[in-house]
């Protein structure tokens, strides 16, 4: 007999049927690939002018004067750029004119920052223009495909441009939130091979991120406490469906996640805003990030993911009830009809053995030691590594 | 700049962004096939011992008398079968023991057909037995892949299937709900070739579910009209996103929706509950789902594709803000990390455009005449066609 769990922030129910793994399945599974005849890649070193100019270069002058006396790889004494963030020349969101007219059967603008429309006026065809920005975080001068290849000190770079990025946003006053997410693989939507993510920054907070906040809100009033805080408690007291453990963080497939293998990492003490976290924290996060990403990656090789950061929207300088996260989703299963109509997912693993799996590996696992470069590309030339 | 509209039946909004098509792409797209070495298909003719005991057969005893004037094809006469609706093998839901024990920490079951649980209680861990039906609908007795091989009189049958079915479950008063769904292709979530939709009746109304109910109930009381008849009316003068019609429903691109070429096929008048679909609607209702699905087919050969059928839950006899309707959703693009985190999805491809494509590729297409087998598998050795 299968097993539905609630997952009581998003009010979901999810489905776990183990039984699933066992179907027939008449297709190839194989992952997509790159193909090798790939000409160019436009964010390998050298390549710089085939992007918009920089928004943030790392390590950067500041970073060098201030953070001299750390130590440092080699990489980073020999290379102009670790990490570079640079506008996306194919953005879904950007600054425009203001927003276009109305259709003739609007009689009102839903506020985009508000619950849902009240039921005094439902217009039908309502559009807005796409206010916000769009940015691409290039995670290595070199042609690398995973964050994973990256040395620790490097993947610690790469969370921090997340933090500058993200407190640029937050001080503009026209954006009220952004997500900033990783698309690995071909399968979880990425389209260029080389190590990136991605922020887009959003004149409104989306949907989701709403919800989300109703509910942490709704939790914090009638328990004085933090909802992430309390299933942190219970997850480090029941230790089944926790994959690994750092300083600062936990890393746990939550008991109603809708995706097998999902990981969240999570801080152990209350942390609303993930621009906050200090520099310590950040080498710590990147730490686990990569230890959690190894295991899944060594359990499923080539597996597509995606990672999204959870943090607090901008209007809020610190929210008790918010508790920031960083939630991967490897990309093993498809939605599917089901999905769509009902909302309800099926998830073929339970998290209590997805993450030990995951722990196993992660014992097995020899930490990497330094920068792996990867399917070099042709323009690799001009990269002297 | 780009589009952001709004959805207002989901409470959604969805970024439209044209430009992002032109994104250089690392990967192969080619989509995944079954491998030619496949050895067997359990849902052909002759393989019936495979799959457990039918629970309704098209046509039957019943059909051939009562519907003995009607004019048939040639396959029809020959077969046993030509529809055929068995339990699946490996069921998401099924019927067992009683709710398994909460963990400690539940203090309260949340109900599974009401709102979001009150802030009085917040379980942390709550889980529950799957109880449901879950059955698919083998479409063909040949190894077709698809629903439009089949003829139309034959793809008729397969919407009577689910018709006859959901009016079974329906009448089961353990069971609330019933997703009627396809999954075409490796990219849709199906795991096997031959061409087939799936039904999960289940002991709960799915969350989506609930959420349309509830706003459409919300539209029919501020405007003593339902919502989907006023979305027609309005499309039908705009014309724009008009897809194909016929003398019971039609089918358009929705304004907002999320997915590029998604098509939603509407009854013209207002009917809740798809079970009481007349013969002649069914027929007709075929005849479009195919003629989409082939325009869609032939834009983007070998898509992948979902279909949902989105019809009223079981305990109402029929609802004025209800209005059932067949929602397509090509899986042209992918679900990514931004959609994930913030449920704003970014569709690359206007409905406008997409309608008018669609519209195009139906005027220059020749209708099928009869089925068409593809792919046989090595079984078919056993099924003289």
């Amino acid at each position: 007999m299968n097993e539905m769990r609630h997952d009581w922030l998003s009010d979901r129910w999810v489905i776990f049927a183990p039984n699933r793994t066992t179907r027939p399945d008449d297709y190839d599974r194989t992952p997509h690939i790159e193909p090798e005849s790939q000409l160019r890649c436009p964010f390998c070193q050298g390549s710089e002018h085939e992007t918009p100019n920089a928004t943030l270069i790392l390590p950067g002058k500041d970073w060098e004067s201030t953070r001299s006396t750390r130590r440092r790889d080699r990489a980073i004494a020999k290379s102009d750029w670790l990490v570079r963030v640079v506008p996306n020349k194919f953005p879904a969101v950007g600054f425009g004119p203001s927003p276009v007219a109305w259709t003739e059967s609007t009689r009102e603008n839903p506020s985009l920052n508000a619950d849902s429309p009240s039921s005094a006026f439902t217009p039908l065809f309502v559009k807005q223009s796409a206010v916000g920005a769009h940015e691409v975080v290039i995670e290595s001068p070199q042609h690398v495909a995973s964050i994973t290849d990256l040395s620790p000190e490097h993947a610690r770079l790469v969370f921090e441009a997340y933090r500058q990025r993200l407190a640029y946003w937050s001080a503009r006053p026209e954006m009220k939130y952004a997500v900033v997410f990783k698309n690995y693989g071909a399968d979880a939507g990425a389209t260029i091979v080389h190590s990136h993510s991605q922020l887009i920054a959003t004149s409104f907070v989306p949907s989701e991120i709403l919800r989300v906040q109703r509910r942490l809100a709704l939790y914090h009033k009638s328990h004085q406490q933090c909802y992430i805080c309390s299933v942190l408690d219970q997850e480090l007291q029941a230790e089944d469906r926790i994959v690994t453990q750092s300083e600062h963080f936990v890393a746990i497939c939550p008991f109603a996640s809708r995706f097998p293998y999902s990981v969240s990492i999570i801080p152990r003490t209350h942390q609303s805003r993930f621009e906050d976290a200090s520099q310590d924290e950040l080498a710590d996060l990147a730490r686990i990030t990569q230890a959690t990403l190894n295991a899944i990656e060594s359990e499923h090789p080539r597996c597509a993911y995606n990672f999204v950061l959870q943090t607090c929207h901008f209007d809020q300088q610190a929210s008790d009830s918010f508790h920031w996260r960083l939630k991967i989703i490897p990309r093993l299963s498809k939605v599917a009809g089901f999905e769509w109509s009902s909302d309800c997912f099926i998830n073929t693993v339970f998290p209590e053995s997805a993450a030990q799996t995951l722990r196993q590996r992660i014992q097995s696992t020899v930490p990497l030691a330094s920068p792996v470069a990867v399917a070099p590309a042709s323009n690799s030339i001009r990269n002297p590594q």
